[in-house]
Order: structure tokens, then sequence, then C-alpha cells
């Protein structure tokens, strides 16, 4: 990561460490994802109460690190590229956090699922929303790790793809629904879930966009993105 | 709103216009979740269709709003406090761009649901929800405007009026869905306005929190009311 030189060592230590948080607060809200996906589809009850309990370590790390940025700006005096990383950092925990309120709905809603009589034919539709809106949560932090907004912008793209996927997955929910009135609970429960991981895939989309706010200085929310590609990247064949 | 006492005038003036930004933000805001409502509630297609495409303005809004914050931030090196108004500010137009959402996911419903036969039954309960949404979310903006932490702590405890009336709402849409199967798509439709409407509620309680941290300089996200309520206030018998 590109800190910039500065006077102070301490300073440069301060930034590191705030970096280094946010890593670790995507870290854990990304096993917290992963154990919701695996407890959904493997049926595991225990699995599950745990997913949707256990956020209060991500929960204190938003806190400390919002508290941390503030520290930062007021005793620092941060330069405009440091101070958009501190802006930037802000924004992606407010998104970490909110992340991991979507893996604990999973697993409130998987540790109810895994007692009940399984929906048949749902699982490989749910098993490729899941590896979607997974691979896309872990690319984007990746990306926010490496302050690489090339593949952050790449990135973007793949919205398209889980949105697709989840619309399909709600169709066949539907006809499910009206062939088995009697287990619409259920299929709520898993279109919840579904609900819950296409907004996975939003806020790691959300993740990208601050990757490409702090390397570029540029905001791309509600932007076109075929207009963020030739602006940002005017020569390439992306 | 007390903004301090600084030196330089058109540093007041400055934060007077993020504040005034804001504020006007939300107007919008209010304004585009009352007419999804009222989309919703009057079945009104023309109307729902400009919910569901109006929040350019309000996402405009919340990218200018965050440069200014910046830009403040980096040129005035603001105290303490301020610096605290500039980062509770962040936070809300984030929670306000969200707002817009639920609102405009609204309008998208509505406009479905305005062109199929009505669900006998359901006018009241959504009515009533909206109702309790609406007033949470005006209530949020008035604590924001006038930075009145009372009574955004007095505030956080209705949410859970919001959510006991999306759970009856939730279940008597599960008793119709189970007997109406043909009629899933639209008794569906209803429930994703009703789990927008909750969203709103929650946002707004979003903006309480922020309302205690900037005057308070607490952070009482993820923390039980009742230590908020004793730990703020003391000697109150809130």
């Amino acid at each position: 990561m590109e800190l910039g030189e500065h006077i102070s060592q301490r300073y440069n230590q301060e930034l590191e460490d705030i970096r280094s948080k946010v890593l670790k607060m995507g870290g854990l809200v990304e096993a917290q994802a992963e154990n919701g996906v695996k407890a959904l589809l493997q049926r595991d009850a225990e699995l599950a109460e745990n997913v949707a309990t256990a956020d209060d370590k991500i929960n204190a790390l938003e806190v400390e690190i919002d508290e941390d940025c503030v520290q930062v700006i007021a005793l620092r005096q941060p330069t405009a590229s440091d101070l958009r990383l501190v802006f930037a950092v802000g924004k992606v925990i407010t998104d970490l956090e909110r992340l991991g309120d979507e893996a604990a709905k999973i697993g409130k809603y998987s540790k109810k699922l895994a007692k009940k009589k399984t929906i048949t034919g749902m699982h490989a539709e749910l098993s490729h929303l899941s590896e979607l809106a997974l691979s896309l949560l872990h690319d984007s932090l990746d990306a926010f790790a490496r302050l690489d907004d090339e593949r952050a912008v790449q990135l973007l793209a793949k919205n398209d793809k889980i949105n697709r996927e989840f619309n399909a997955l709600s169709r066949i929910l539907i006809t499910h629904m009206m062939e088995n009135p009697r287990n619409i609970k259920n299929a709520l429960r898993i279109s919840w879930c579904a609900r819950s991981l296409e907004r996975i895939g939003r806020y790691s989309i959300n993740i990208c966009e601050h990757v490409v706010y702090l390397v570029k200085g540029k905001d791309i929310r509600h932007t076109d993105l075929d207009e963020v590609l030739a602006e940002l990247f005017p020569d390439d064949d992306l």
C-alpha cells in the first residue's frame, strides 16, 4: 500500500494500523459469510447458530476503526491523499458491517432450514449464487488490500451476473411456492438467504467503488460503468 | 445548530452549507418515501414510476456532500467537535442514500401492484406500517436538524414497534399465500414493500445513532438501549 512518505514514523504506523484493522475486519466478515453459506448448503444448525450470533467482533471493530480515523485526522491533519484513504476507510467499514449483518441473517434462516425437510432442486442454484457472491466479496477485499483499482473496476461488472442468478432463483422459488403452498415458509426462508447473498454482492461492489475513489480520487458511485471505464482507462481494451 | 465559534467567517459558512445540503437531501428522501407509500396505498402507477426512477438528485447530493466534507477537512483542519460533525455527516448521507434506494424499491413494486387485482385485507396493515416508518424517518431527520440527542435516543425504541408490525404483516402474508397460491407473486411484492418499510425504519434509527455520536461524542451503535439511556441521561426517567 502506497501511504506516501511522512515525516513522522508514528503517523505512518497509525495509518498502517488502521489499514491492518480494516483487513482484519474484512477477514472476519469473509469467514462469517463463508460459514453462513456452509451452514445453509450443508444444513448445519450448529454452525448456523454461531454465524447468527457472532458479529460482535465485527461491530466492535467498526466502532474502533471509526474512532481511529477521527483521531488520526484530528492529530495529523492529513494531506488530501491520506484524507481520501481515511474517508474511504470510513465508507468501507460501514459496508463491512452490513456485510456482517447479511451473513448473520443467512445464519438465522439456515438454522431454521436445517431442521426442516429439504426443498429439493434448490441446492445447485443456491450453491451457484453463493459461489458468485463469496468470490466477489473475496476479490473486492483483495482489491482493497492491494489498492488495485483496475481489478476493482473489472469486478463492478460481476454484479450483473449475481443479479441474473438471483432473479433465476427467485423465479424457481415462486414456481415452487405455487406448487407447494404448504411449504411456503421454507421457500421464503430460502428466498431471504438468496436476497442476503445478492446484497453481499452489492456491498462488495460498494467496496470496489471505494477502492477506485481512494486510488483515482474519483467518485464513481451512481455512474454508468462504460463511462467509468472510458474515463479511468482510456487506452485499455477492458 | 451549535457550530462553535470560528475565526474564519467563511469556514462557518462552509460548515453551514454542508449542513444545509444534508437537510436538503433529507427533504428529498422524505418526499420520495412519502410518494412511494402513497403510490403503494393508492395504487397510483404513475407516481410509482416517478418514485422508482427519481433518485438521481439524491445520489448526486451524496457524492457532492462527501466531496465537501473532504474539502473542509483538508482546508480547515477542524477541531475534534467539528470533525465529529463532518464524520457524522459522512455516515448520515450514506444512510440517506440507502433510504432513497428503499423508497425507489417501493415505487418499483407498487407500479406492478397498481395494475393487479388488489389483495384484500392488507391495506390497513400496510398503511399502519407505512405510518410508523414515515414518522420515524421524519422525526429522525428532525432530530438531526435540531441536533436533539435526547429525542434521538427516545426514537431508538421505536424500531421494536416497526419490527413487531412487520412480523405481524409477514404472518398474514404467508397465510394469504398458502390460501391463494396463484396470487403469490403479488403477495411477494407486498412483502418486499413491507421489507423496504422495515429498512426505512432501520436506517432512520442509524441516523438517530449518528445524532447521539455527534452531540455526545459517544458511539452507541451495537450497544444495548438501556445501557445507552443510563449512561447518557443518568438522572432522567426516560
